[in-house]
């Protein structure tokens, strides 16, 4: 547990060197530099280059040694030949981390290796601890340190999620769609070559963070196996997690090999082992976010009823066709409660009411703005199930995120949402799910989520 | 084939004729009425309605036998009681044919098919052709008619794409989310209860419909089975066909009846069919908007060799994860090609070069903005596979669509793309689809779609 606490100080540095810093906002040190500025960071900035004297407005230092005061974190982004030297630098200086964005380490192979070897013996004997190398870092939008999608300005908002990635690209994107979608975030890393500080020391860091509610990671291969069961197990039972395991075919396997060096071991073994210890498995990237956005919702379903009200016959007939495959039940409403739900219709809607077994059809309501009918009908039918899937609203504003969010409270159960017209709909979806209310484009994934929500809760309720 | 080139008339009238319309724009026929104004409806526009003198700035007319002019095409927004009188004096006006909105028909059950059976007597008797009941009509951007997404405005941009659903959840959200990734339609019609015209009616039609290149069907159940299965035999030796088959599991199919009132039958004997057809399986929307994003493409593999361009290697792990379950293959590159692909890159990356196999990863080059050696390596490996994968391309803009696309033309090889940053790029991803080159948000998305691809193609050679 030593070397969890600590690790604060790397997501929330006071100071930060940007070492191969430039004028040049498209590459490099600059296009980093350029972020941190345009995320406006909350510590110190210094950009370290021997050449220049001032950069984006900001002093230059020839050398890490030259800065005056302390620096909690060195963002390293030189050529690999020169990392060996700058991390020295950072020794001497008394550095805390270093994030090693540079390529050309143990991902090429035998070479790359023992110069991998070589930066990681000097960090550790000035007690250095690394991040990388090749990587893309970090994210944490409470002090906005952002080198993972410096271009975007997205730390406004911090959130409840983490998330760990050994990939660049997936960490770029599971921030900027996950964003989109109305995620918002605690901390990002981008592990890279795992060189010094792993997947292990970032989960178990996650797990013992308060502001983290949800950690959804990238996996292309796990260097202490058994460790990370452990952790993941133990974690699990306080705070869900999902995972995305690539490296899943021989092809893919050796993809990953080139990629980051490490050994994929078999998917099958590791997603059943994870599986048992209670994690939310994903096949692909928007798997993983569709996972990460039901899981901030407050509450878990306690059991795998689903009441489906609609506003479109079609989209009820998609999500008939999942449920059952996904291990929830639809069951048919009481009499009572039909009652209720026709009571309700006849003084709401145009039409004669088609269904209110379950699939309840709110048709098109006249009080159509104001969702009254389906707020009405979602509370009816959340007395007699787990959860509810709301299909159809045309109006995804603060006034029915309020509502939907105070019935979820009053029920204790989880209501999530499609709206009627997902393109139109974006900022609503992302306001929704902000507020804890899952929200999707289409009902098998808002299901898949939902069914992956169930069996969760099944976990928690038999530690 | 009598009755298919009439069929033109309906999706290009001449004079529509709004019954029901009013000056409220919410709904019904206001909603109806406002939305062929604003989508610019390029023939005569006639509101009825007995109580409005002037509606939306137009003459109201008490009755359609108020109207001078002729009437190509009535749309009915009425209360189900009153549509048979409506289309009594339809058919005195000598009315072609009439979309009939209004729901309260034959997916009510006994009741409400005796009444559509009435309705379906009076058209009969005058000839007019009904759409519907219980349907959200017609999409021709070619004319501005749009009862489907009468709100959106998306007229503009005339395409080759035709869908044909029973469902208006399904045709709103195919146009809508379609439109956001690049589809352009030539007709779209949302059949609802197919009283009269069936989805073969209007597949038969699109087949013929020269400016139709690629046909997406969602599909509840069919009425005469044989004849459909003989249609989509015929027609796609010439042109693409894909299908959302829903009402799949016991809970569908229950679902499809009181949607629709139609049969939903045996979906996996229904599949089997089609795919033996050549028809193209989707399992929900998202899957099927993909594949006609793929069939956009001018020209098909020729074979299932796969040659993928990354410039992240997460995303080349994600890819090589998915090719071979989908029956891909992606062959190592020759050795002369492998050394072209070192010489390439040397000129133009910031690093050594890492992997030239296949996935060939371009690293970062240092001439980014260009995406030179995207195209460059993208022109190499395609000598020595059927179809590219090309991901992490920072900025999809014109520039590049030109380049990408005479490649493909040279080549006669599809180019599919995923940018580096979907979220960012969300408008160039659509400019690259107009321009056809398939472009997803993440690898397994893109990799299903070019094994249909790959699949078509085989039927298409063995025809």
């Amino acid at each position: 547990m030593e070397k969890v606490q600590p690790l604060d100080r790397l997501f929330t540095p006071s100071s930060v060197a940007v070492i191969g810093a430039s004028n040049d906002a498209k590459r490099g040190g600059g296009f980093l530099l350029k972020g941190l500025i345009r995320n406006n960071f909350k510590g110190k900035l210094y950009p370290v280059n021997p050449k220049e004297s001032e950069i984006m407005g900001l002093k230059g230092y020839p050398s890490v040694l030259d800065i005056p005061g302390e620096v909690d974190l060195a963002i390293i982004a030189v050529s690999a030949r020169i990392v060996p030297q700058v991390v020295a630098e950072c020794g001497q200086k008394g550095v805390k981390f270093a994030v090693v964005h540079s390529v050309g380490f143990s991902e090429l192979g035998t070479e790359g290796k023992a110069l991998e070897n070589e930066v990681l013996q000097l960090a550790q004997q000035s007690g250095i601890r690394i991040v990388g190398p090749n990587c893309m870092g970090l994210y944490c939008p409470q002090v906005g340190l952002n080198t993972i999608v410096p271009s975007a300005g997205l730390s406004n908002g911090t959130g409840s999620v983490a998330f760990l990635a050994q990939s660049g690209w997936a960490s770029q994107n599971f921030i900027e769609m996950g964003f989109e979608r109305g995620l918002r975030f605690s901390r990002v890393v981008s592990v890279g070559n795992q060189g010094d500080l792993t997947i292990e020391d970032f989960l178990e860091y996650f797990g013992s963070h308060d502001q983290t509610k949800v950690i959804a990671c990238y996996i292309e291969g796990i260097k202490r196996g058994r460790e990370f069961l452990q952790l993941v197990k133990r974690i699990s039972q306080r705070k869900p997690i999902m995972v995305w395991k690539a490296g899943r075919t021989e092809a893919g396997i050796r993809a990953v090999a080139s990629h980051t060096g490490a050994l994929a071991g078999d998917s099958a073994i590791f997603d059943a082992a994870l599986k048992q210890s209670g994690v939310a498995i994903a096949q692909n990237l928007e798997e993983l976010i569709d996972l990460a956005v039901g899981f901030t919702c407050p509450v878990l379903p306690s059991g795998n009823r689903l009441g489906v009200v609609v506003e479109a016959g079609g989209s009820a007939v998609a999500s008939a066709d999942s449920y059952q495959a996904l291990g929830l039940e639809m069951p048919i409403l009481s009499e009572q409660a039909q009652k209720e739900l026709v009571n309700t219709l006849l003084r709401d809607s145009v039409a004669a009411v088609p269904s209110v077994q379950n699939p309840v059809d709110v048709v098109w309501p006249l009080k159509w703005p104001t969702g009254w009918a389906f707020i009405q009908c979602s509370r009816i039918v959340l007395e007699e199930v787990d959860a509810a899937l709301v299909m159809g609203h045309a109006f995804l504003n603060v006034h029915l995120a309020t509502q939907v969010a105070a019935l979820r409270d009053e029920t204790g159960k989880p209501i999530i949402m499609i709206p009627g017209n997902p393109v139109q709909q974006k900022r609503g979806m992302s306001l929704l799910v902000r507020r804890g209310i899952p929200t999707f484009t289409i009902p098998e994934r808002a299901l898949k989520v939902l069914a992956a929500m169930v069996r969760y809760a099944n976990y928690r309720r038999q530690c």
